[in-house]
Parts: C-alpha cells; structure tokens; sequence
C-alpha cells in the first residue's frame, strides 16, 4: 500500500487543479541567458513559477514558438538545438540538433511544421511540429562563378499561404518556401537591392517583408501578395537632410519596427528618434524627438501607443511612450537597467519588460504606467508568450 | 482492489494526456441552438469531441467570451443565464442569473470582469470572473419628461483602457463604463445620432465604435480614444444614388463589418453588393457586386480577403470571396445550406462555417478553398474559438 500512496501521490500531482490551476495562456516565458534557461512567469496572478526549464543550449537570441493548440513551446538555440516543452507540465517532450548555430525559428501558418534559419552550416531546417522529424534540410548556397558558396540564413518568419520566408546573409537573397508542398520547394529566390543583409521582419498582416543590410541606409522590400513584382528599395534616410559619408549606417533591429494605423516607427541606431514611415508607400512621413538612441519600438495592440527602449547607460533603464496619432512623447517611465526585451500583453492592458542589468521582470500597466509587479531573474532578455501562437511573423 | 480499481480509472480520465493530449486552444465551441448546448470540436485533429456542454439556456444569438488564461469559457444567454465551464474538462464551474433574457457578454481588457448586456430587465451586469460575484447591477434608464425610463441594452464591448461600450435601445444612449475603477462608473452617457439603435461594433484596434439604427441608413461613430469629442454620424447611402423613400432601410448586422487595410466592407442588407468605406473618414469608397444579398463578411486575418455569406435559400449555401485591394470577387464556394457563422482560425489557414439547414459544421482550408473536414451537429449557429480571449471587442 505504501507504493500504492506514493503513486497515488504522483498521479495527483498531475491532476488538472494542480499544475493546470491558471491555464497556459498566462504563462510567460523569459530567458535566463547566462542559466541557459527559461523562467516561467504568471502574468495574470504575479507569480514566478518554482520550476525552471533547463539545458536548453546557448540562448544568446533565443527565440520561441508556440503550438497552435497551446500543448507545445519551441526554443531554437545558438547551440543549433531545438527543444519542445509541454506547456503544462513544462516538462521536455524532445530535443533535435538542427545544426550547430540556430538564430531563428517560426511555425507554419497552418501549425504543421517548424522551420529553423541556421547559421552554421548555413541553411534552413523543416521539422514536423509532433513528430520532431527532420522533414528536410535545405542548405543555404548561392553560386559564385558557377560555384556553390554557403550562406548564413537568418530573419525566418511564417507568411500567409502556408509559406515561409528567410533571407541569406552571404547570399544577400531572399527564399520564400512554400510549406503547403511536400517538398517545400523555394518558390522565389529573390536577390535584395543591397549586400549583407543581416536582420527582417514581416509586417503583422503578413502583406509585407523587410530586410535589413549592414552599413547601408537601403533596406528590400518583398509585397509577399506579388513576390513576381520583385524586390523594391526604400530609404531610411531623411530627405533634404546632409548625412557625413564616412559615417557608418548604425541599422535598426528590423523586429524593432512598430506599425500602427499606416505608419511604421522605425528607432534609428544612433539618432535620438524615431523616424515614421508611410505602411503603403514607405515614404518618410515625420521623426519623434526622444531623449536617446532608441533600440527597439514596440506598438500597443490597440494601436495608439508606441513603447521605446534606449540604448547607453543613461537611458537604458528608461521607456518612452509614443502617441501615433500626434507622433509626440506622452509618457517617460523609470522602468530598470539595461532593457533587453518588451512585450505587450494581448489586448494590450499591460506590457512585460525585462531589465538586464537589474535581473529583473517588470510587468507595467499599459494604461496607468504604474509598474504593478517585479521578479527577480538571472541576466533575463526574450520574453515570449503564449499568444504568439496565434500572431503572423512570430 | 476493485473500489480502487474503479478510483484509479477515475483520476486517469483527468490526467493530462487523455483530456489534455490536444490542447485547449485547438478547440472550438459550437452552439447547437435548438439543444441549448455547445458542442465541442478541435479543428487542428478534424475530431468532435464526445463531450457537449449542455443545459445552457435559450442560444439564439448565444455570445461566448475566454478567459485570458484560457481556464474558462462563459456564455450568456437569453435566458439571463450565464455560465461558466472549464476549457480543459468541459465541466461547469459556475451558473449565475444576471436577468431574464441576456443579448451580450464581454471580458474586461485586463481579463478581471465579464460585463453582460441585459434587455431585461434592461441594463448592465458587471461580474468578477474569478468568483463569479455580481459586482454592480446598472440599471439602464434614460429620463424622458423628468422621469426614469427602462431601456433594452445591447452591443456590449470591451474597450482599452480596461472600458466597456455598450448602447441603450429605447434610451438611444452609448454608454462607456470605466472598468478600471471600483464603481464602475458610467464615464460617458452619448446620445447617438438617429434613435432606435439596435446593435453595435468595435474596430479590431478599439479605436471607433459603431452602432446602427432600425430603419435609418445613418451610422452612430464614436472616437473611443477622444470621446469628448462626441458621437459623428456617417451614411451608408451611396453618393449619387436615388432612394425610394418609401423603401425600408434594412440594416446590416454590425458585427458582420469587415476592415482591412483601411478599407471597411459592410454588407447591405437588400441589395446585391458590399459597400466599401474608408476606415479613416468614414467615406464611401465603392461596391463590390455579390451574387445576392450578403448578411456576413468576415475579414481574413491576414487582410488580404473579405468571405461572404448570403440570405435566401438560392444563395445562402454559397460563400463569396473578395480581394480587399481588387475589390472583386475571386472566389464562388457552395458549402452547405443556410450558413450562419464563419470564424477564422487565428494566422488565417483555415475557416470555420455553420450550415444551420444541413446541420453541419465545415472546416475550409481559406488557402485552397477546399472542404477539410465537415461534422453533423443539430441545428449550428454561433462559432466561438478559444483566440477570441486575444482580441480586442470579442
């Protein structure tokens, strides 16, 4: 009887009420970089859950994905290993090396299949979401010289269409993959209006993507409804302005850029502003003055706020909060040091901030400002919830 | 060993992997509205499941709204019942009475309150969803000659900055309620523009609300982020266009407005076209000729397309599909007899469609357009997935 009680025991810890009390969706993940792991976090209810999930690689960058039916995360690492967890018990339901340097991931639009951008050796990995195979490996080469030169892939994101686009560092191309063939054949493989490209981003409707290129103010365009049409160029560069030629072109992170109601926020390495550009032109429309150089901007999901993080140590610790309507600086927060990540809850009442410097979580009320819960948490940086699971581009 | 036998196949069909093994939020609830009942199917494994949640009320026009953590569903009825279960084991976790015959529900920004709309007796019923409290009952009377007048309400939303919208029928009132604060106060009481609203919407950001009047071609707007600023009127009369005054104006459902891109599409009841307006000024912008006369149109989360259904029974087994930058319809879809309610899957790879004469559910891949899989359910109207705890106004 007494090894019946301990089984007992162990069945009731699995009971719904117990793990289950709060339902996943709740449930915010945030890295631990230098622990090589994720703390996972309550949001609803302030609490820091006890267990943690462990050994999950190099997590410099590391990005998450999210099941469709909420059973599964994803994590891809700079180790090239791809963990899953149970959302529920947190326990590991597998773990495949995809490669020895994985930099991004993302789910299919129709769930069925995870794509990673590999770094080394370069190229792009397809895996089944419940199986955990490797459907396919697909090696980055573009050909010099009628030779075939290997590329480092980055910028992986979902599109409508049950497609998947990445770019090629190296190659300076970008791939869009049809996951709705067998074979996932690269349905377009289109050059960019620059060298090195190094970072993308699809707009949240899944019309646009765009891509980054070191040292350069130019920055590709794909109309992912008409990839035939091509590749176009748009410009960060503010007209009539007189910029130094010897200075480098600091770029943006491209996941940085905020779009609300037909503009796009755009944080200007370097600059202490944000500029707008037009969603449907991408003309330049306007800068906001900020009081730094701002790193990443991030829109409310109603729209009418954008968030704005700092880089520097005398401003790192601060956020600014944009009106889009009016483009002025309404709000700045003393949140803690080193801010590394922002994320908006769903609906937007509260916002999740990570402090790096700190070792500390924020969570901020999105319509007072008030900081309404911390945690303490070593050298935390990506945030990721639940509700990307049901976002284009995440 | 046989009592025991029987208590270990109980907590068995509790652990995590039997209810568990999908994941909430693959599940969509399905009202059957003659056996006051939600049947339960999970649309990524095409499987009903055995289980209905029964004893529900009176459906017609049944509303649902999720918990943001996705523990729970509620649904208010016409029956003034509301009830709440459990998105995991399907079990009922609470039945309260807000009224006699209730029209609306929704979830507070920051997930703490439900607040549903009552026609009677008429007014608002604001509840904790934790324990299911009836926090505050505002009766909804308007004064006419001095004295207090009872209205039916209707068009309850949730908006940011943790308010509720709601509009007052024979009180022709839009009331915004301030959920933020513990009296839940009527912040702003708004006379609309023409009388006799019956129904009402939130855009998906929550910047406008709209509400339209019975048998007036005029539309009550309201800038929810400067509602000082008053109720505007817009027209949903083509420019141009001679009327027959004598011609009732018969109003589209508001929640079958669909917005992308700047654009809104409103299905206009009686004639063979959807009228398309500017979401910025509100100005008409074209038709789009249909084959009948539309009732839904529901927008693809990626914004690329607008699906429509149909009244009569010559047309309303029929789904049109639109391209919201051509403006034409590309697509002409026979699904099943008399649909009555469409809902996209979250990142847009799939649809969901009641046939209420042929009693069946369709599951459409919204990329080829092909019939996935279809379940016999009695008599299905409304469609409430668990993703609706993510967006704004649902």
């Amino acid at each position: 009887m007494k090894r019946l009680g301990v089984f007992l025991a162990i069945m009731l810890a699995f009971l719904p009420g117990t793990l289950w009390a709060t339902g996943v969706a709740g449930r915010v993940f945030v890295v631990e970089r230098e622990a090589s792991r994720l703390a996972v976090y309550d949001y609803l209810r302030h609490e820091l859950l006890p267990q943690r999930i462990e050994g999950l690689g190099d997590m410099r960058h590391a990005l998450m994905a999210f099941s469709k039916d909420l059973r599964h995360g994803f994590v891809a690492t700079r180790s090239g290993q791809l963990t899953r967890f149970d959302l529920n018990t947190l326990e590991k339901t597998g773990v495949v090396a995809t490669s020895s340097n994985s930099i991004d991931i993302a789910i299919s639009q129709d769930g069925r299949y995870i794509a990673t951008a590999e770094y080394s050796p370069g190229g792009v990995t397809l895996l089944d979401t419940e199986t955990l195979k490797v459907l396919k490996r697909i090696p980055a080469t573009f050909m010099v010289d009628g030779k075939p030169v290997p590329s480092r892939v980055t910028g992986m994101v979902d599109a409508p269409g049950n497609r998947f686009a990445a770019v090629l560092m190296e190659g300076a191309e970008i791939w869009i993959i049809d996951a709705s063939r067998p074979e996932f054949p690269i349905e377009y493989r289109l050059k960019t209006v620059d060298d090195l490209p190094y970072d993308a981003m699809i707009t949240p409707d899944g019309s646009h993507y765009l891509v980054g290129h070191q040292n350069s103010p130019r920055i590709s365009v794909v109309d992912l409804r008409d990839p035939k049409a091509g590749v176009k160029e748009i410009s960060l560069l503010e007209p009539g302005k007189t910029y130094d030629r010897n200075t480098p072109v600091k770029m943006p992170h491209m996941a940085s850029w905020a779009m609300s109601g037909g503009k796009v926020f755009v944080p200007l390495v370097g600059e202490a502003r944000l500029a707008v550009l037009d969603s449907e032109t991408w003309a330049f429309k306007g800068s906001v003055a900020l009081r730094g150089n701002p790193v990443y901007a991030v829109t409310s999901p109603t729209g009418r706020e954008v968030w704005v993080s700092f880089s520097g140590e005398s401003d790192d610790a601060y956020v600014q909060v944009v009106d889009t309507v009016t483009q002025k600086v309404v709000r700045t927060i003393k949140v803690g040091g080193r801010i590394y990540h922002m994320d908006f809850a769903p609906r937007g009442a509260h916002i999740l901030i990570t402090a790096n410097r700190d070792n500390r979580l924020f969570l901020v009320n999105a319509n007072t400002y008030a900081i309404e819960d911390s945690q303490t948490l070593e050298s935390p940086s990506g945030v990721f919830g639940a509700w990307r699971a049901f976002r284009i581009g995440l």
